[in-house]
């Protein structure tokens, strides 16, 4: 990486064991503030020899969250889980027709991957615990060809918004896994209370949400309610134990919203470390810390790209 | 933790996903150099429903750490991989007669965990791997009283060590797996050099190798000796993309050898870190990073608890 005073370091080492403060993990996730990383070495993972897909559908999204719960409970660990409510499947199904029930409350697509020995028992204990907790449809994909179909609908998922919605501010709050009911149940009182539609779509394996709050910015107050519904979701994330960013950052948005996850001391003390590396505040200014300039502000609102409002954009 | 000043920080949040930087990260392998943790919240994971002890013996060093690769080449990822030379195994067994062959080169010893499902063909799949790269001898421990007797041999062997030397040095270096062969030899050469006996006791599946330099405090020089050769494992370890440490730190002993792996800017940034937590060096003083007084003493030899000494430090 370099430095702001043009001094040029390298972080880490080959093995995987190190010595020495870890800078590395320290860098990582420090959005910037450090330095510049010029150069990255990764350690290549061999694709799994075997993958398994499963569709669960239900009638309730508390019957989904405890499926959830169920599989990690038996000890499975598949690679993803991924929940869409109705919303989402309404407007993914608008959009590709990728074969999500419309009428269904949530979607919740499981993935394992693995070796090949066990992987059918392995998706035979998953769909078990799908049907006791209440799924109405379990099935897993018969070949490739659905697989794909099945995830085109998840990551097609915020492009498809656009057909219901001129305009998006999309969250990305993360709870502990045993909250997720409770968090569902708080954003839906918001939607009605609100007036906005709110959309979800998440990574229900590790409990990282992306509400998507709907609104038309040209009527006037509605970007303006959508971002106090924006706070008011990640103050209910931080209440369930949980954190304001999964894996999108901090950034200049919620900086402000540092002051209630960290104290004073925890944020100088931040700061100090971020001073070691640039001790002027070169890098990337403005983002992580809340500022003056900053906290006064109400962000702007998600604009989508012309080619993910027309769906086409997970062409490229 | 508590800093210096008496401030008490909490570091690190409840769920997976956090944000903010890794501080947590950075406290973990800091070696009590930033303050001291008072409180730690652990995640508990799930004890494995399934578990198969291994044990592949050779008549060669090189088949056992090519059987290494072959495991790891396969895509399985066991839980443990041992490996235990020839001193090792027979100190072992003048100790505490757990069945290793007298006569093997080397023991490998190969542990899955898991589900049930899928776990009797992954260890066969496990044991091909070790047959078809020259073992002599491939078994499964039947029973779990086989299971732990096999893992008493690899867990007492730096107490058996009593039986064969007076005192011995134990290193702690990481190599890329790819290269245990040579680094292996490498050892062997300095033995026959030296003349002092080098045993090797190692965690194969990480490259963490744990050589042991046996020697007798009581002949002059024989301890100098001892250290000289422990600089030259570090610096083979270091020559061949690997680390000074695995798991049991840089402390006092190691931290000369520090320069050899970072540069002068590398240890100075670091230092840096370091005084964001502990501006005046009062934690930990004279580890991790070298110091005058340190650079020119040579470290006192490790010495045997009479209880490692007697074979009972396990039992506690």
């Amino acid at each position: 990486m370099v430095l702001p005073d043009v001094e040029v370091i390298w972080l880490g080492g080959r093995t995987r064991e190190s010595q020495g403060y870890d800078l590395t993990g320290l860098f990582v996730g420090s959005e910037g503030t450090f330095g510049i990383a010029t150069k990255i070495i990764v350690r290549i993972l061999r694709r799994p020899q075997a993958v398994k897909t499963v569709l669960a559908v239900f009638d309730q999204v508390e019957a989904a969250s405890e499926s959830v719960s169920a599989v990690i409970g038996r000890g499975l660990v598949p690679a993803a889980m991924e929940m869409i409510d109705q919303l989402t499947i309404q407007a993914v199904e608008d959009a590709f027709g990728c074969g999500y029930p419309r009428d269904a409350a949530a979607a919740l697509l499981i993935e394992l991957d693995g070796l090949r020995e066990g992987m059918e028992a392995q998706a035979e204990r998953v769909m078990a615990a799908c049907r006791e907790n209440g799924a109405r449809e379990v099935r897993a994909a018969r070949d490739e060809a659905e697989r794909q179909l099945l995830w085109k609908g998840r990551k097609s998922a915020f492009g498809a918004y656009g057909r219901i919605s001129p305009a998006y501010m999309v969250m990305d709050g993360v709870i502990p896994r045993t909250r997720l009911p409770e968090v569902l149940n708080r954003i839906r009182r918001l939607e009605q209370r609100s007036g906005l539609r709110i959309g979800n779509v998440f990574h229900a394996g590790d409990g990282n949400l992306h509400p998507l709050i709907c609104y038309d910015e040209r009527i006037p107050g509605q970007a303006d309610k959508a971002a106090e519904v924006a706070a008011e979701i990640l103050s209910n994330c931080i209440d369930a134990g949980g954190s304001l960013t999964g894996e999108h950052g901090v950034g200049a948005d919620k900086s402000r919203y540092m002051p209630t996850m960290f104290s004073p001391d925890d944020l100088a003390l931040m700061q100090r470390v971020r001073a070691v590396f640039d001790p002027r505040g070169l890098c990337n200014p403005g983002k992580v810390f809340p500022t003056p300039r900053l906290c006064g502000e109400v962000p702007g609102p998600y604009r989508q790209h012309p080619l993910e409002v027309a769906g086409l954009a997970e062409r490229f």
